[in-house]
């Protein structure tokens, strides 16, 4: 009568849509009023909007014309609070802005029909969305990212997050969002560091899986840099699209232990610790792509025309490719730190992607130290070998 | 070049498996030996175990057990740290435990192919599905439910969550267990108010689904009362298979709004709230069955004599039908405050599970307030209708 075991299984399916436009908040863009309206039920929504200050200091109006447009709006009203949080990693670094949205959700009574909008920088994005995510087991989340790096990766994905004693994103959860409106007129206002930072998660996300979209990125590197406009669009919806394609491919939860879009990570994360995030996300992203493409020269697996061209990309689009912090020696040597804390986060056996060819990335479980060593090196001197 | 919008849409499979056995940690039992060599790898997996005090208390030998069970073991360890935890609801009234495994987590070195195993009743359950399912976006978490309600119905689910300000589950995600292992054994320490108020999910699930189920859990009130422990053993396996069913059935992450497995428990929530959490979980859905049931009588969906049965059943069973709590009178009568809070968490339209009939369930958006304060006048009143 009773079995030993019952095998439980169950699949869940997750749905949402990415949309692109400009002046979303502008009256005469339907984009988000065609969004809720075709949400809308009988009974009233709230929106808990959530906005990083980096972008209210830049973008004056902008809580006056989110005001405006929601009262324009039928069946969602807004909590008669816009929550202005602090922007950048400090956002992430401890509890307190996530408290302070799981008592805002509490105080309006958001529940699980009802929506946490967040209007920011991707760490902030990363903040909400996990506040978003534990509430209730699980509010609706609206993402609306305004850097190019939220934009085109850390936006539109299932991950969300908070950092712990300084240790990049160790709580958090997947959660898909509920919608992400990428709105491209909110880049104007990106520091030129900012701009040009998130471009990294472009050439990383194009060098693992798509050598046309490497080729687009190098023609217009120019144009990328003195802040042209359409091809920024063009840059952020095409990674957006390859980030999109792999998320629904395989593993969008990450159960097992590859992740090709981690390309150039595993050094990124410990860079960025190390300096106390005064380095950014994207500019560490793209030492770490400029070292592992070096590495898999060294170790055979690339020419060195390809990993030459990667390294003079990079610095044709004013990306870092070395870093003072990585200038040591020994077994002691950060990156070597860095990469046995990565396998130990991994659980004892290291995946790390490294690169074939342009657009062709390759999985491999053991990194050589004298070879990584050896890489940094050649960074730090004008690509040229010694070994 | 860029669209207006990408459509994103995937689907996440899970899959686990929920064992039966007794004496789990007994060196002579495979079960545990089985499940980690199946899981095994070339890496050394850890384990980090949190065990409910009020189960240590009643089984003295069972921390050594454990300890010597896993030396049995290869390829996995155990974190030199058993944390007993106070078991009971305020395991799960703030942040306390949550943080604290969260702190072991990082101390020992827990990655996302490590485990956290949780051994207690649904309360600890509750508090380290939720502390393992956030550190790392999602450690591997094996629950090891000890009391019948648990092992029934909260620890096979696919929920946690920890309370917020008094508030039930404010906070959680849904976040399927890996494993599940029902030791039977443990049930024996129980006391009798808890043995019997883990009953209640079993008349719950039988009333809405399966006729057959509630005529075998009629027929054995007797030997139920009496700790019978055949007659208990077959019940929480039923109970638990029939709650398996219903969440791989249908919307196993509740993005709807229909919760049938939640009929009985709209005024339990509140009456669980308003006692300080003295009337247990079982106990309070025992009296919102009994509530609903004679609410779906008055209603005319239930004739007289189905409610009555159902009614009698929990009394035979030694469940209480009626708490003083409840007696009170008009429009601040505690059972339409907390109509009124459901459906605010429902996001303004509730959907409700009554009965038509034994096994047969169906949902109603509104309820009729006077005939909700009338059916709790019947049970105060013996059952007796005084319209
Ligand atoms: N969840 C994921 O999958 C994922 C992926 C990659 C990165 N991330 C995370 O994203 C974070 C980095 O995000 P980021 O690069 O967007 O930086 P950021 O969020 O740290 O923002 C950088 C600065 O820009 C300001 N800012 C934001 N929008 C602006 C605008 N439109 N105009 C002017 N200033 C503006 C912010 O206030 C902040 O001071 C990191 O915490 C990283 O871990 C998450
Ligand atoms: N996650 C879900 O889907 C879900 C579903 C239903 C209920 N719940 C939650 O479950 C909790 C109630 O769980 P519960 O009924 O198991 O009670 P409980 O966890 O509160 O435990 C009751 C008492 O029994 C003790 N205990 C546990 N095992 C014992 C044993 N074998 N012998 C002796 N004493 C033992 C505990 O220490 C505690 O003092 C509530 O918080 C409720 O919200 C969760
Ligand atoms: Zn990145
Ligand atoms: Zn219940």
């Amino acid at each position: 009568m009773i079995k030993e075991s019952i095998n439980q299984s169950f699949t869940v399916a997750y749905r949402y849509q990415v949309h692109f436009t400009k002046a979303l908040f502008s009256i005469a863009n339907p984009v988000l009023a065609r969004f809720f309206a075709s949400h809308a039920t009988d009974i009233m929504a709230k929106a808990l909007v959530v906005v990083d200050d980096g972008v209210v200091e830049h973008h004056v109006n902008l809580l006056q014309e989110i005001r405006a447009y929601f009262e324009s709006l039928q069946g969602i009203v807004l909590a008669d609070e816009l929550m202005v949080v602090n922007g950048g990693e400090q956002a992430k670094n401890d509890h307190t802005l996530v408290d302070r949205i799981i008592d805002a959700v509490d105080r309006h009574g958001i529940d699980r029909h009802s929506y946490v909008i967040g209007i920011g920088g991707g760490a902030v994005l990363d903040a909400v969305g996990y506040a978003a995510a534990i509430s209730h087991r699980g509010i609706r989340h609206i993402r609306i990212p305004t850097t190019v790096l939220s934009q085109n990766d850390s936006g539109i994905g299932v991950k969300n997050g908070i950092n712990y004693l300084g240790k990049k994103n160790f709580i958090g959860t997947f959660s898909p969002p509920f919608a992400v409106f990428n709105d491209f007129s909110f880049l104007q206002s990106l520091s030129d560091r900012a701009w040009r930072s998130g471009i990294s998660e472009a050439v990383k996300v194009a060098l693992i899986k798509d050598a046309v979209f490497f080729e687009w990125i190098a023609e217009h590197a120019g144009a990328l840099t003195n802040r042209d406009a359409d091809a920024m669009e063009y840059l952020v919806y095409r990674c957006a699209e390859l980030h999109l394609q792999h998320i629904a491919g395989a593993d969008p939860f990450e159960f097992g232990s590859s992740r090709p879009l981690d390309f150039g990570h595993w050094s990124a994360h410990k860079l960025e610790q190390l300096s106390g995030f005064e380095v950014m996300h994207g500019e560490a992203v793209a030492i770490g792509i400029a070292l592992d493409s070096s590495y898999s020269y060294l170790m055979g697996y690339l020419t060195h025309a390809d990993a030459q061209r990667i390294v003079q990309l990079l610095q044709a689009l004013g990306l870092p490719v070395f870093h003072p912090l990585l200038d040591a020696e020994g077994t002691d040597h950060p990156l070597l730190i860095g990469l046995d804390e990565f396998r130990e986060h991994l659980g004892g056996r290291l995946t790390i992607m490294l690169l074939q060819g342009i657009g062709k990335g390759m999985e491999v479980h053991t990194m050589d130290a004298s070879r990584v060593l050896a890489a940094a090196s050649m960074l730090q001197n004008d690509f040229e070998v010694q070994l």
